[in-house]
Parts: C-alpha cells; structure tokens; sequence
C-alpha cells in the first residue's frame, strides 16, 4: 500500500487490528469511525483507556480485574464465601455473572495446563488457589472449567491436589444446552444427557 | 447484570461495543485483552488515539483524513494532478489506493444523497469538488461511487452538473468482480458484463 494518509492513522489502525475480534478491514473502519466522531467517541475512549490503565489492576485475592484491590466481588458480604468458582479467564467470570449462575467467590486462573503450549502448574494462578481453599471457611471447590481437553485437564489437576483437604469439590454438569437442539448437538453431549439424565 | 467490575472497565467496553464492527460481547475481549496487555496494548492505543485526536483533520481541498492539510496525496507531485477520483467515504479512498487502482487525486464526498435519509446536496462535500474541478488543470472526473441506487443517484447529479463545464465525466466499469463465478453473481452485473464485453 502506497502511502495514502497520516502516520498517526496508521498506527492507529495498527493497534486496533490486534484486537480480538478486530482483522485489518474493521480496524480500518473502526479508526475512520473514531476520526469522524472525534468528540462523541475518540475523546472518550482516549480517556477511558487512560482511566482503565491508571485504576484498574488483578485481584490478589482472586485474580478478577477490578479498580479495588481486593476486587468488588471478594469484598462483597452478601455472596456465600464458602464456596470459590474456579473459571479459567475473567471472561468466563463476567459470563457466569451475567448468567446471576452463582452467588459466590471466584478464582481466575489465567489460562489452563498445556503440554503442548508449555504452560505448567507454576504458570498459572494455582498457588493461591490452594492457599485459599485451605482457609476453614471454604467448603466448596466448583471447577468451571471448560469442557475441553486442556480445561478437563487443568480439572484433574486440582482435584488431585484439593482431594486430600478433604473441601468438597464440583464440576460443572454436561448436558443439552438450554434452547439446544438434540440434532445439533455432538455425541459425546448428547450421551453424558443421557447419563445424568433426572427423574421427573 | 449485577456490578461485578469497576466502572472504568463498564465504560471502557461500553466504548468499545459502539465501534463498528464489534458487538457487545467482541467489546468484552477487547477490553480483557487491552487490560491484560497493558504495556504493550493498552497504553500504545491510549498514544495513538490522542495523537490522532491532536493531529489528524480533514484536508480542505479532498476532505480526505490525514495529519496535514492539505493532505499527503493533495501534495504528492507524482500524481497526475488532471485526474480526480470522487469517492463516498474516506475507506474507499483507502481501498483504491491500496489496490493501486489509479494515480490520480481524490475527492471525498463524505456520503451520497439520499432523499429518504434526508441527504441534500449542501450535506455533502460538493461545493467544493464544483469548485475544484472548475480548474483549468483538471481534466476529468472519475466518479467512483458505490454501484446502489444512492450511489448512483449522486452519481448523476454530479455528472448532471460538471456537464456544460466541458471536464471529461466517466465512471468505474460494470462486469464480473475478478476471481469472480458466473453462477453467483445477479442478473444485473450479468448483463453489464456481456453488454460491455471486450473483443480479444
């Protein structure tokens, strides 16, 4: 590409790209988007970058995201602190919330085991977790992992590891999503509905 | 959804769901991503925003967007400056030149008229393009609209009034897109591409 504008734009539309979510295409779109509505959109989301940046930082309770530390969640008296969600991502922590699926504390682990991508036990936020489900009020370890290879492993992990505590561990249940279609769905889900399947 | 984040997190997605192309779940992960990659992500972007905010206009003769005025391709000598492209918007303007497509100077109308959204003429960059090509350099007027009725509409206004100027008007061929497949095209470029047919 000849160049055709600014180097400021470019930038620009660089950084944009390595969004998720984001190609090269969109990228562009979305910097002529914010140059055209510089007030009502580029200002504001120059400052609120800025803001995030300046406020926001990890747990280091739970490894949840936040402008407190430790994070609204863990400070929040009316969730049951006996019980910790254990979610690979903060992600997946926003997404059981929006769900309201459970009034309790969390755990982030940063990602999942993986041999093949090298990331070990030390790698991820384990150690706290441990130090955490060892506290006399914890009674419950729920492991919201995904139900994928690399999130069954990270599972089987902990579990190891918790067993001996003797804290009550839990998985999420599988099964036909709510809404899902029995058609579409894979043979390994649609066997393990079958399986835990509850009398009416 | 119940407050499980900073405001400064809340707000900065917010923001970022308003980008074309990202969607409110999109604008999650963007914003995960942005916090987790503060050096490398967050802050760059907070840079090249500001940067742009201070330094990028419009340029007052093509109504392109870039850091001078008038703008890089305005100035660029090597251009056949007898030769204006008119274009919609800013991205066609990028996508002609990224393709190479012609060496030629620009004019950005910044929309096309639209007698249902209410677009007149005096809403579009046209005073000007009249004006510039009223110059006795410029020869002709490539009018590189988008192929939908309101493209074409402006397209005929335009050519309705550099007419009696005497300046040579033509527009961007018809035919199968490259790499294109007979089977999937309409009717209406069928037609274009045999009525517009080339001898060997």
């Amino acid at each position: 590409m000849r160049r055709t504008t600014g180097t400021e734009i470019e930038r620009l539309i660089q950084l944009l790209a390595k969004l998720p979510g984001l190609g090269p295409r969109s990228a562009r779109r979305a910097a002529l988007h914010l140059i055209k509505n510089r007030d009502t959109r580029l200002a504001p989301l120059t400052e609120a970058l800025a803001e995030t940046a300046a406020k926001v930082s990890l747990c280091s309770s739970c490894g949840n995201v936040d402008s407190t530390d430790p994070c609204t969640l863990c400070r929040d008296d009316r969730r049951d602190h006996s019980i910790i969600c254990v979610v690979e991502e903060v992600g997946d922590l926003w997404a059981l919330e929006r769900a309201g699926a459970i009034n309790a504390l969390y755990h982030v682990l940063g990602g999942t085991l993986s041999a093949l991508e090298g990331r070990r036990p030390e790698d991820l936020n384990l150690a706290r977790l441990f130090e955490r489900a060892a506290a006399p009020e914890v009674k419950e370890i729920v492991l919201a992992l995904n139900a994928t290879v690399e999130g069954q492993t990270t599972a089987h992990y902990i579990t190891d590891r918790l067993k001996p505590t003797g804290v009550i561990l839990s998985r999420l249940a599988h099964g036909v999503p709510v809404g899902g279609e029995l058609d579409y769905l894979d043979e390994g889900t649609l066997t393990a509905a079958i399986r835990q399947r509850r009398t009416l």
